[in-house]
């Protein structure tokens, strides 16, 4: 319950923020000596906070509080003259209702689109100075527009005071909520020993140090959870692994907390080498120069490239190895049997919430109260702790804004004559989750059937790949979308994402993108999502979407002896028949869509009867009924 | 005929070569100060020209000559203990048969295979440096191979003299063959006005100055043709352009040539702005150096970021302004209307030579009679030049040597219980071909046949797909491989290459790999292979290619007026119906072999007709009938 309030709260309205007042004071102080020791000409609000993080604490949503659009991507640049925010696919209809008129959306992934870099170089006027807050844009980032700045003949500045934070009065605190310690039974493995296992894994490529700046990869790495940032139990943190010293940098009040000196061995004198220091969060650049102060000429220290500027910097260039994921990364995707055990069941749960949503349906409510429905439902569900996002529940045309929250301006009601799609997901002791379901309660048009066909074949051809040990995520994203290129539609996202255990939603290094970042290869053990989608500005929008595991398959061959990997949903709720045109579906789609059903009728049916929940029960009989 | 002769003489057998003596000797230069300032620990002999061509003149076959390995693509490296080299897929087989001992395989693209960088790293004693021949490592290679070996305290130092060429005593000597002109009936455009195209993109990005390091860009930029590189009909040549000036730098005894001089329009006075001012080869370092002292301060230079060390190093870094593909090569890839007639008639030409040699399948033959067999018959066709790369024409076994060639020691001859491989190409006036196909003239295993018509699946999921506007072709490989995939099977190579017209038979920037190189989105116009296969070592090796167009399509719908693409075949050569378990095909599949096959009897079958070709006329009527 009280993440939904905050969900309430962090949402802004549909309407545009005005923003005449906060872009005059921005430009006063980009001009001004009291926080840049010469004027800037432009300056660059990215999404993120110190730790690169996707979701973010309010005290970090400067993006937000320049512009007024709210989404999880995007990087504003105010100039003298210009201000105008970049963001991807899933947020053009929004991010355009979202901000007023003194703002320019930059649409990414369209090729008339500017990048960055060169918006910047056609807006500035000779021998301009840009400037950013070290602290929140990326090593590898700051690196790329420092060059294409200057061989512009422009410069990239470090502004260390935040500029946004300078005109922001009521910023709120930064977060520092209770921390609780995950047991064994939970993560499979003990802080201790991935402490031990990163350190062979730092001796093996000679690595003397590890510098942990994402938030999920601390909190992974000691077993520890917290609620610093809505939706991602996580806390504000980093670490500093040595071969036989680990510091952990967070709020002071924190190590006074018993839970955390018992799961820490704070009280205790343990080996030297497990000895956890605890120092205050802000002084890790400091504490990370004394370190690099001390190194042998051949000491290496790992960061991830992604890391912030500020602290990358703080490690002498001789010394620094950037790394585009760390071993925590890799090691945090592959999980354990108790983590894979864990997202089975978290998953059990949510399908029982879904369906006694579901079985709800006839008495037709706004989008917003079915977002309580379900947080209800959900809530019921054993060691349940919050959403893992905010949820998605968008009637008709709000569907087509792909991360539409209800709202009470643009709230719309269920009806017999509209999609209705729902994206949720929670967070469980055992597990994360992540589920899209699009339906319909009344009659579907043939149009609307045919496009979600589409969407299913996708989901379909993605889920029952097979393909070789050793393949990356991206080379199966064309497979989501064939069918709908075929009839001259796709959709302007990626295909899935990595989901953290208990974690972020939202991880990585793996991911089905048709854009070419650097992901890792797919290993068994990895989660995934498979989520195609189709949206009609203005209509409707459709999206599917299961959490997938990646497991190993034996096919008929075995060539070169590189074995094979296939996914198994874990996510198992019906998909709508009356969605379906069957004659499009091939015939090992229609044996697969079976088999999907018959796997939720067995698994979740025992669960529902188990919690007694007769209703939802029959709804999911009824729901899962083969097709021929 | 002569490009057949040229062949032979290139290709060594497969015995591997004695190598003890040479690598002494290079090891001897390695250590002594003729050649190099201080020692060095390692020398990197990469396969390419100053060109960085593909295919090379005999006098660059440098890594050949030290290492016996004749393959077109490798990179061999010799310390004072070691001597190994990387190849990728195509040519383990090959590179194993063709390196003695003292050699170590570096099988690129398995995941237990170190990096060139990684192994240096791993052999080397501490500080050691590490030479190469800066006109023949790319600027960008240079910059991350320099990068990795310092950060492990090694160094990366610019031999000019190369160590290779001390060592060979009978190195030929560079070519220099007789230029023609290509007139506007096979270009589509003149010379003057490709320079004007390309001033105009200049002037859009504010570009000073282009170098034109490529030889095929020169070629296409001036619509010349040349044979100093086998199976490729450039020439050695570079150009540097300006706004107002043209220099070609190029053999001095060739501006001599009439031809050369009325094409350049050398003799009379034209335009100063076209005018081109013909320098010596050697001259192009010095020249550039010279025009790059006269830069303005914001002047920039555009160069490839794969053109040479030597040369990119010339252009102060202030000035240069590398670029992954050059707008010649981006406007070489996108076939104008006359290059794309010219394509499709060297295709039906190729496609009468094939069936004629198919004609005659019945007399079995050694393998490497039937290359001289198709050489005869593609001879007389109008238009020929030569062949655009060696025949490979393989039985059984041979066939899993990707790029076998035959040769005396392991030729084999056609017989009724084994696969037959062919894949051949030549050069006309008017186009450049590309075609494979695989064959049996007895009886296949069930075996056999179902992976023919696995790769046959792949093939016809590649040429019939249908993707928007703006796709990259590398979001394509996957569909190749996904009918292979499903039974555990897979080829290690890309799935389809650029092919220049009367140009390179393998161009950029557009090309369908799971290598996630930066391709260019594909563009209606431009020409790929698409050509998966499968091959088992010691058994047999299955290919199935056709030269392909890109063309606009029309589907259903049209999201956000993308507008869609699909692929046309040129190649129009019958696919062996006895192959196909046509029991695994969908009735799209058959439907697009059938309109295939009916397409091949029409626009072939009237050709043949034409030239009277009535033996090849019945055999391609047989081979074309509709399957069911």
């Amino acid at each position: 319950m009280p993440h939904l309030q905050a969900q309430l709260l962090v949402a802004t309205g549909m309407s545009p923020k005005i923003t005449v007042e906060l872009l005059r004071k921005l430009r006063q102080v980009m001009k001004g000596s009291k926080y840049v020791a010469e004027p800037i000409q432009a300056y660059i609000i990215p999404s993120g906070d110190a730790h690169q993080s996707e979701y973010i604490a309010p005290c970090d949503c400067r993006r937000e509080f320049i512009c007024g659009f709210n989404g999880s991507a995007g990087t504003a640049i105010v100039t003298e003259q210009h201000a105008a925010m970049w963001t991807d696919g899933r947020y053009f209809l929004q991010a355009s209702q979202q901000m007023d008129n003194n703002w320019t959306l930059m649409k990414m992934g369209l090729k008339e689109t500017l990048s960055q870099e060169d918006w910047l170089i056609s807006v500035l006027p000779e021998n301009s100075k840009v400037g950013v807050d070290p602290w929140i844009i990326a090593a590898d980032q700051w690196k790329t527009l420092a060059k294409a700045l200057s061989s512009a003949g422009h410069s990239l500045v470090a502004v260390q005071q935040n500029l946004i934070d300078a005109i922001w009065e009521d910023r709120p605190a930064r977060p520092s909520t209770q921390l609780s310690a995950l047991g064994l039974k939970y993560t499979g493995l003990r802080w201790q020993d991935k402490v031990m296992q990163l350190r062979a894994k730092m001796a093996e490529r000679k690595i003397s140090w590890f510098v942990v700046t994402a938030l999920d990869e601390v909190a992974w790495l000691f077993n520890l959870r917290g609620s610093d940032i809505e939706y991602n139990p996580v806390f504000f943190a980093y670490a500093i692994i040595g071969m036989n010293s680990i510091r952990l940098f967070l709020d002071e009040k924190r190590t006074a907390d018993p839970v955390v000196r018992d799961h820490l061995v704070l009280t205790e004198p343990s080996k030297a080498e497990l000895h956890v220091e605890c120092l205050p969060y802000q002084r890790v650049h400091d504490e990370l120069q004394a370190v690099c102060s001390t190194l042998g000429p051949k000491d290496k220290v790992w960061i991830c490239d992604k890391a912030s500027c500020a602290l990358t910097q703080a490690i002498p260039k001789m010394h620094r190895a950037p790394i585009p994921y760390t071993p925590l990364c890799l090691a945090k995707a592959v999980k354990n049997p108790t983590e894979i055990q864990g997202m089975r069941m978290a998953h059990i749960k949510d399908a029982v919430a879904l369906c006694e949503l579901f079985t709800c349906r006839n008495k037709i409510k706004p989008s917003d109260k079915i977002t309580l429905s379900l947080l209800f439902a959900s809530s019921q569900q054993k060691d349940f702790v919050g959403l893992s996002f905010p949820t998605i529940s968008s009637v008709g045309p709000n569907g087509a804004i792909i991360h539409y929250r209800p709202l009470p301006e643009t709230n719309r009601t269920l009806s017999l004559t509209e999609l209705y799609l729902i994206d949720s997901g929670a967070q469980y002791r055992d597990g994360t989750t992540d589920v899209t379901r699009t339906m319909h309660f009344g009659t579907p048009t043939d149009y609307e059937k045919e496009c979600f066909t589409y969407v299913l074949k996708g989901h379909i051809a993605v889920s029952a790949a097979v393909f070789p040990n050793g393949t990356k995520g991206h080379l199966l994203d064309s497979f989501a979308r064939a069918a709908l290129w075929d009839s001259g539609l796709d959709y302007l996202h990626g295909t899935g994402h990595g989901v953290g255990c208990f974690l972020n939603v939202h991880e990585g290094p793996c991911g089905i993108s048709y854009k070419t970042f650097a992901d890792e290869p797919l290993e068994a053990g990895m989660i995934l999502s498979d989520e195609p989608g189709y949206y009609e500005d203005g209509s409707f929008g459709i999206r599917l979407e299961n959490v997938v595991l990646v497991v190993p398959t034996k096919p008929k061959y075995n060539y070169r002896n590189r074995g094979s990997l296939t996914f198994e949903p874990i996510t198992l709720v019906p998909i709508q028949l009356k969605m379906i045109r069957s004659e499009l579906l091939t015939q090992k789609e229609r044996d697969w869509l079976n088999d999907y059903h018959r796997k939720c009728q067995e698994i979740i049916g025992a669960e529902l009867e188990r919690q007694g929940r007769k209703e939802a029960l029959d709804w999911l009989i009824r729901e899962t009924q083969p097709i021929m």
